[in-house]
């Protein structure tokens, strides 16, 4: 039923590769099928100005999408002048995901800069953000333990993320694109690897769903969540 | 145990005052206690270029603060020459949530324009802007239907909106700006009149919350609109 | 003649309603007839870069229309990126006016910020704006009174303005939208409660204007003027 | 008493240099003593859209001012990328009065851009601009005449400007640099050669002024105009 | 004396990837040594307004730096809402020189536009995008023939690019980082695979340069030119 | 041949013109021939911060043109919000050119910006606006060591440029508009009194270029400099 053949409950096969690219302090590539996104983790020292003198730390986060990452090119937004109101919720929701990953107390004044930019999209560039970049930020604290600037660890727990939806009817997880692009509901779900909720966004997009859906999809992003922690582990393993 | 001393599942008192202004097509001051948003509705002719040619109408909203509507002055958006992230998220989702209760093929090709301004916060504003928005676009789609611009009424249903959180331990329904800062969990909720969602975003401000929280915080979302869209209805009869 | 039936001389119903919203140290919403605009100033600490050091302190404006204030839609500044030309004009001659009524060495360095918001415009919103704004800009400076910031009190005197034109060949007094879009020529009269001139801005809309004109509308002016801040007056005790 | 030596009634040598540039339909540079702006007039096909199929034309301005014509170097407006609120107010006023010197229905659809482009300043700067551009736009107005665009002309009068104000207690007319920052009032008269005003904007930057003094500056003001209006004249012929 | 060990002749190793992305119509990613830029071309019809209705077709160039493709990270441009003046100089020489590659009157009424986004920064980027863009315009350039949409190949000559310079003395071919920040002169040489010049730019950053330099820099970059060729050559068989 | 009757070593008539202006340090005005700008040099204390506490100077360039110093008007680029990409490829030109001319660590902690505005244009403006800027740079440099701020002059060496093409298959020197429009390449060369070579831009506009042009062409401008920096040297003295 699914154009990808897949069963209800299978997600894309999920590839992380760590180090990607060379300078930042964590680089990592993320694979949601043909999705495809680089994120990078930089370590910064000092904090925004609404955070100085506190003693804590800060967590943001910035979303792009190359041109050409989608089947018909996208304006660049450095050309036009500014980013889309979609862009804008994407970099805010990665940045609040990743915050509630990190006890900021413990990081001292120093802040983390995601940047997750996108390759290639084929659905899903959110949730494969958010999940390749929890992994980056764990190779920038290590690095930061490593170079004696953190003493503690401040990861609280890893987090990562996946969409479900409704599609012909039924709960499917992992949209990928020709999927988006018809589900009549589409659900991000973001959690911890403790099994509890970061962030839960629905949004009917053709027709109001019910609380027995919204339940059932819930269900099916748990499944999925916990599979896309297990490759996050192997990758840092 | 609320500092407002409501009881958990008690609403603010809900006040909608229909043609607030002279020159709307739908004029409504919304009040959620002391949340105060004007909303208006502007019926306009023609359609954004992406759906010329297709007979289909469109709805969108803008939203704005104004800048004494807070506790301290917040910066002019139109002076500082850009929209922030919260505001283009907050006015995304009030656009496809009413998109989500009007069929767009029968407003033929014609635009209607939601302005929420908000007159004064204390916490709630974008569910008070929905519920708002919502009788002044009826009011909107009445005048067309009056002018004999349509023919047949476009509303699929009426929608309304509520915030939930957990509040110390503990599901509290519409969250004023002292619970809201301090809360664990925000939850904001729009539902149609038929029961269903229309959109659910849930996040995690301090602590990840479980699969029984975001059930016991949905329960008390569906009371709550409940009541909220009989006051909807009071004032449009 | 006048098609609110209105003597020449004239002024609208001027009203002034004090607290109009919680937050600012002044909150006063101002109508001349149908004209609605919700003047606020807030007491802020410290002063603009160019001031600092000197121990005196600034008064500021902004002014903001609400795209469903007028006829038809106003695109809304902050999403377009900029403000108007109008827009700025006219924020500069509410600043520049308010500070011809302060004495700014004894404001020590604070700033007042007025902001100007039309809720509903019928002609005359930048005279109404200065109207109100000035008893908005009393209740904050008896408020750093109140609280022991200021000693001595930096009001040097009251100003309040009228709009004077000549409509159909004859000089009227506070122009309503109607006459404003019909007149020949547009004068903008501010004074102090002393009598004297603040500013005064005349335009030539259709034809130019003789002296005797000039002569005769800002007698005017002075007459409506004296009215009004006797309306200034009354709600300020 | 005046720093320049000058008698109160007394304007600084203006001059008028006609076609200044090559490529301008009108090109001017006016002097008035120091303060040097270089006024262009373009003709140009077509109207802006609110115009459209009206039979009408239309006059604009523009004005700059080059980074080091004044004392210190201001930043450049194209770098900083906008136009500052003083900057809009002057193009405004400038367009606004040009206006008013042409009969629009007689221009066709055509637009004329008036660009004034201050190349040394020393107070005056928008007096000035005025002045050259209405003689620029003549120019402009004659080369569409002898091309044959235009059959009949549309100018309805010269009109020219001087600024005038109160100086040390006296009325002075066409203020310089040292004389406009220490000035307790600042008036700005444009006037046709039909000796009728076409805008009138005084300012009381120290203290406010009283009648009698508004009525001695329009006095000087008109003097001083007549004989700009002359040196325009003398120049055309 | 090169940090790499290299000779001063040899370049580091290139390798172009060609169909590296899924959507684009040419997708390459190449490499100089550790610069890897991703470089795609899009076939879009139409062309920009000032060359509607003559019949030819663009190639345009839009250049871009992930934000920690460099040492430290770099602000996003599309979050400062400006591209800098570096990148629009290096997206200028792009979009300029694979102009040069195309005959443009045989390409129709349709534009390439070329994407360069640097994934890893090594120096000579510019260059490296220049050598991989023309690969990917040559696989546009295919894409459009195959599908019938281009009768005849409108491509004139493969271009590619080299950086050369005077470090430590001596002329060196293909800088990389640590050499093209300590370098006395860099000179960005494009040429066609006809051996002739398309763009010479040369800057003495530290001391000016000889005539005899500039001509032992020339012979370098020929050389190291050839070869480059020969790796697009391979890649596109 | 040429459309000047010149030869084609031939230059245009250069002039310059010192305290163009009465405000700047050094104020020059610069023609070739028609082609006439406004060149100023501005002495400000501080650095930029990537500079601040070295000890070093720094030297910067702005440039722009009048909306009516071409045939037809350009946008104004304050009006626009930005420069384009044309601008700020040649203010990067001329700031490049003019920091190699100074020893900057005998500058102090010290700005120079240059500013040239193109009054009129008939091609070849970036080079005439690095001669022109060069001159107005010597003459803050002297009023600095005239005011004590500078003990030693920085200046290292004099700089000219001069372009020279291949136009209608012949190599000439310094285009003007007829020429520039319609040249095959188009090479920029600035170079020190000394003789050497401080940037060399070439660019085939319509076809690739040989080395043996590219010969000719440097060694026509090595003349034309020689000339130009004659007339730079006259004006000093």
């Amino acid at each position: 039923m699914r154009p990808s053949g897949r069963t209800p409950q299978q997600t894309r096969p999920v590839t992380i590769t760590r180090n990607f690219t060379a300078h930042a302090e964590g680089s990592v590539l993320v694979e949601f099928g043909d999705t495809k996104v680089l994120c990078t983790a930089s370590f910064e020292e000092g904090v925004p100005r609404f955070l100085k003198g506190q003693g804590k730390g800060w967590v943001t986060a910035e979303y792009g999408m190359l041109p050409r990452s989608t089947h018909s090119r996208m304006g660049r937004e450095a050309a036009r002048g500014k980013q889309s109101g979609r862009t804008q919720e994407i970099q805010r929701l990665i940045g609040r995901s990743l915050r509630a990953a990190v006890d900021l107390s413990l990081l001292g004044e120093n802040t983390i800069v995601i940047d997750c930019d996108v390759i290639q999209a084929d659905g899903g560039t959110r949730t494969a953000s958010i999940t390749g970049a929890c992994v980056a930020l764990v190779d920038a604290l290590n690095w930061a333990r490593a170079k004696g600037i953190l003493k503690t660890n401040p990861l609280k727990h890893m987090i990562a993320a996946v969409s479900v939806g409704i599609y012909k009817g039924e709960a499917v997880c992992d949209l990928d694109y020709p999927e988006d692009s018809a589900a009549d509901t589409d659900l991000n779900v973001i959690m911890s690897e403790t099994g509890k909720f970061i962030e839960v966004q629905g949004t009917a997009e053709e027709a109001p769903f019910s609380h027995e859906e919204l339940l059932a999809m819930l269900e099916m992003a748990k499944h999925g969540i916990r599979e896309i922690i297990d490759v996050q582990q192997a990758a840092l393993n």
